[in-house]
């Protein structure tokens, strides 16, 4: 992230230090100790700057042993600043700050130097709510008791605390140095986050608490960093778009492109936002979880032992495939899922309505009593010793989630009456977002079949996009632009979905003009 | 302080409640609960609104207790706003404040109705300080250990807990209903009250530690109010004109006035403001604790068995006084010192330099060890039996001290180059202003020959002021500019002071033609 414009191009971070030689205490300049600093800060246009009351005889004492001249660290705070701390001119300690993809599966921690504008450090930890719920569901109904809501937020702000000091310390800093945080999670996490009830975020209407987060200081959550630290939340647009998804239309650049680009968000909901710099629209709709491997019997999440690349050969129908760190598979996640599909479409193991043929004579095609089934891998090559096989059912429940992604694709294009050919940019984030060979994806139809170099995929977006307004202030106005422009579709409850969803069921689609790129082989007319 | 204007006319007070029906959540409006309120604030101009964010649990909470019709109490800070609570829109609850006077030697406590607009009760009580030093230098002093500062400060706090207890306990009232408080100090007491060092308060070139406090919520302090309750603190123009001159100059509606007004704070310091709604020169110079009756052998403060009134016969030169409390007389306190001095000189008992006429045969003067004297009461009037004597040195005490006063208005009005009879209205305040008879005032010199309808007792002005502020938010900014405006002159460096102070020594002055209203006793030219 380190950038080569010169420094008055330069964005400016959230928090800053500014040296300031303020004019000494004077007979005819009896302006108080602090006073005189937010003076002089209010000079360089840092105004209006807030000061907690709790702090004043701290800061006070910094300026005097300064002699007046001091390195103020300040933060900005969207319609205010606020004095964070005091230190002599020769202070040269750099401002840290942390940003945090806050998933519902996982946490990942960025330690950023916004001096240096460096990355110094990252790390991932799995979510410590999983225990009372591997999907969000589960933990919503979890916390509607109070307590239990406590306790999800105090595992958070535990696991918080010790990874940041891990990080710091590894590093050779320590908490007062972290001035400030942004932290991009979905809207329930966000909610757990802050200790705030996400009860009717489940519920028809979908309402949240809050969308629009006020700024936190770090002790007000107990959160090991410097006490007056900053903590940025970002905003959700509804219950199932939330500020991990706004980080993410920042990290693709939706707020200052002038093409039209689609961001989507790929896991048990897709999420999926339109637009460019000057209107937005966004829906959200459940996908189901085959798409993150969760519901296959063998599907899992992209880990060691995952089966993320299949090929198959046309003729021998023998398979090929690539594991995730490089050991005996396990079972197989989501963009193996998709490559094992569409592989086994183009082969024409698959007919287009998702069904396996059983009249095809090979070794790699058996009749079980759950129905016809392919065998991806064999017991003597699995770390179980079982055959690891891609059933019909599989293949149905999988269809369905591919067809709501095209669905929702489809609705979304619909609204604003424009199609699929006009979008320039085709984003792809979320776990495995970065993963989806877009090749197989258009094969299957899942996703449209518009030029291979339209889709880019996007890693961890929210991370990105939480560091981004750490080393970049100016964004924080954009963001709030950002949700103000924002339209939200209520998918769960769209009628229109139905129809579409009937069609995209099939592979690539009931109506193959969709799908011009995609040879359907002979075999899979079924 | 009920107001008979209209109620659209009448002024809006700091803390008010705002009744909003808000629109319910819907699918096609997924604002959060708590957006949902922010937005309805904002279209009443209630923006931008803070809300900390440990509150907005309960917050949210309330909002659909009330089934999204609020009465939302909100609260204003000068430039931002605060959600301060939420109630169901049935809530009738008054909103009640306090003003408080923090006075060095006492405190006095207003409960506002702020909803009606009324005082419910009022009390002082000694400033529980005291133990500590009478004076305000011996607590800053005091005050230099961090130890003893957290002592002074948690004195004041508990004083005011239980106080505020007691007001609200008798009325009905509990602590939860009270959500703001503005309090008008000196400069030292605003000091202790927030817990800041005051040490450079007393020490060239005398510089606060703030002289501009920002609002502080009642949680902060520990103060037994709402929990999220404002605070105000009046700011200071500099170390020697604190607060409650500032609330003086409110009460005294110098911001709105177009006359040439002159307001004097009469105490150990005399602190001056000279001005109208363009413009304010204000300056604060020691004048001596003979004005407050502290010096004198038997000098003491306004309290029962306080000579404040004194006439003495002409002719027989027998004195008749007036005793606070109906008690037997057990000292004399500052305006019956004035008198005294007034009326010795009238009758020719001290001549214009202030020395007593010891050749006058009368059984009231006398010639003692200490020099001459003039018996006030004998020792079968007073509560100890001993006599009350003015001595001649207590007279020379007292003569610089009034001095003091008279040199200070003289340079404050050169400084603008205006005179004394530029003054359309001359208000007195401070713990004996009201008391001060001006005709006496005169006679001595201590304060210039005008008309007596120019002079105005105001009472307690810090604590009118404070009312005035949780009465009327709009005085808010209008304060913040009167601060803007004031010049401030740091007398005690003075040098031109000591020529004028020369002059002033006298009874009234070496130059009669300053007082031409005071006829100098033929007996008296010494």
């Amino acid at each position: 992230m380190p950038s080569s414009l010169p420094s008055w191009l330069q964005p400016i971070p959230l928090v800053e230090t500014l040296r300031l030689e303020l004019a000494p205490p004077h007979l005819n300049d009896n302006a108080g100790d602090l006073d005189r600093l937010v003076r002089a800060l209010k000079q360089e246009g840092v105004t209006p700057i807030h000061v907690s009351p709790l702090r004043i005889d701290h800061l006070v004492r910094e300026i005097r042993n300064a002699r007046f001249n001091v390195a103020a660290v300040v933060g900005y705070a969207s319609c205010h600043w606020e004095l964070l701390d005091v230190f002599p001119l020769s202070y040269e300690e750099p401002i840290l700050a942390f940003a945090v993809d806050l998933g519902t599966s996982s946490l990942a921690f960025y330690l950023l130097d916004l001096t240096w504008r460096e990355i110094i450090a990252q790390k991932s930890i799995p979510n410590p709510q999983i225990p009372h719920g591997e999907d969000i569901l589960t933990r919503i109904l979890f916390a509607r008791d109070e307590k239990n809501r406590q306790t999800l937020q105090k595992l958070l702000l535990d696991s918080f605390n010790h990874t940041m000091h891990e990080m710091l310390e590894q590093n050779g800093f320590h908490a007062e140095q972290v001035f400030a945080m942004a932290v991009a999670g979905n809207t329930t996490m966000s909610h757990f986050f802050l200790g705030l009830d996400p009860t009717h975020i489940c519920r028809e209407p979908y309402i949240p608490a809050v969308n629009r987060f006020p700024f936190v200081h770090a002790r007000e959550l107990g959160l090991s960093m410097h006490p007056e630290g900053l903590i940025y939340v970002f905003p959700n647009v509804g219950s199932y778009f939330g500020g991990d998804l706004v980080a993410g239309i920042l990290a693709a650049g939706f707020h200052r492109s002038e093409e039209l680009s689609l961001l989507v968000d790929v896991g048990t909901n897709a999420e999926v936002v339109l637009g460019n710099r000057d209107w937005l629209i966004a829906c959200a709709g459940a996908a189901g979880p085959a798409l993150e491997g969760g519901v296959m019997e063998r599907g899992m999440m992209a880990a060691p032992g995952a089966i993320d690349r299949v090929r198959i050969d046309p003729l021998s129908l023998e398979p090929s495939y690539h594991v995730l760190g490089d050991e005996k598979p396990v079972g197989i996640c989501g963009s193996g899922v998709i490559d094992a599909v569409a592989e086994m479409f183009r082969v024409g193991i698959l007919t287009i309505q998702g069904k396996i043929d059983t009249s095809i004579e090979s070794p790699r095609i058996l009749k079980t009593p759950d129905g016809p089934a392919y065998v991806l891998a064999t017991g003597e090559e699995t770390a179980d010793s079982r055959d690891l096989l891609i059933t019909e059912i599989d293949v149905g429940i999988f269809l369905k989630s591919k067809a709501a992604m095209y669905t929702i694709l489809t609705v979304i294009l619909n609204k604003v009456g424009l199609s699929f050919k006009d979008i320039k940019r085709f984003y792809m984030a979320g776990t495995f977002g970065n993963y989806i060979d877009p090749a197989m994806a258009i094969r299957i139809g899942m996703i449209p079949d518009l030029p291979l170099e339209t889709y880019r995929g996007l890693g961890n977006t929210a991370g990105r996009g939480a560091a981004m307004v750490l080393l970049d202030r100016s964004l924080l106005n954009e963001l709030e632009n950002v949700c103000d422009r924002i339209t939200y579709i209520e998918l769960n409850v769209n009628m229109e979905l139905m129809n579409e969803f009937r069609g995209a069921l099939f592979l690539p689609h009931t109506d193959p003009r969709l799908f011009p790129s995609v040879e359907i082989p002979e075999r899979s007319r079924g």
